[in-house]
């Protein structure tokens, strides 16, 4: 059952391999992401993650974790605070924020956090709808 | 050159191997994106694509099109209206909503249309920064 103030998390990090991958099927190949000497002309230093990459995270969390099987995921909003970077540990955090059993809706506030640091990378809220069994 | 009100598009479509390779990459395996057997249980009757893939288009364009090289993306709202299909055509559409010159800031609606129909299937507004130079 999901409840009002639930928290749910989830531990995470991405390889350069990956980048690579998200680059590919998206077909965003901007050099910040891939090149490191391109990279080091950009006030971050060395290539970072895709944004949405990280908050790929969220959809993935959605649909197959938490509230898992059968979620519609209806809207999202992203603030891009910090760059994630590869190899470093990331926990995503969502904290339910309400609830509509009538139109079997949730509205949870979804955050990345660097899990060593706590330093929030990115925030937002998204909106789902779940099969009524997850609020029964 | 980038003004107020201006309009930039981009086509685009998704392959069942893009969805499958975005799942792997993510990790988010929610069969209604990779099961047709599944995905023919659920209101959308065949698979659908991520919709943070579709997404994944507004970065791509924003990295390396328009505005391109140098962009960092700040914050992306997305509402998702209907669920974007393989083999389908989509059009992207930008129309620039706000320009900030002393900030080198822009806000951007960024709507998924497809293209046949004009149904919209992703709703969203994105603040970029931008370099100087496509402000001046």
């Amino acid at each position: 059952m999901i409840e009002l103030n639930q928290v749910y998390t989830h531990d995470f990090q991405f390889t350069q391999d990956d980048v690579i991958k998200f680059a590919d099927v998206t077909g965003d190949h901007n050099p910040v992401h891939l090149d490191p000497v391109y990279a080091a002309t950009t006030l971050f230093k060395k290539p970072i993650i895709h944004g949405m990459l990280g908050a790929a995270v969220f959809s993935k969390v959605f649909g197959t974790l938490f509230p898992g099987d059968g979620t519609i995921y209806l809207k999202q909003s992203l603030s891009f605070r910090n760059p994630l970077y590869v190899g470093t540990a990331y926990q995503a955090v969502f904290t339910v924020l309400e609830v509509e059993k009538e139109k079997n809706r949730l509205t949870i506030e979804t955050l990345i956090k660097e899990t060593g640091t706590g330093t929030l990378i990115t925030k937002g809220e998204a909106t789902v709808m779940v099969t009524p069994d997850k609020l029964s």
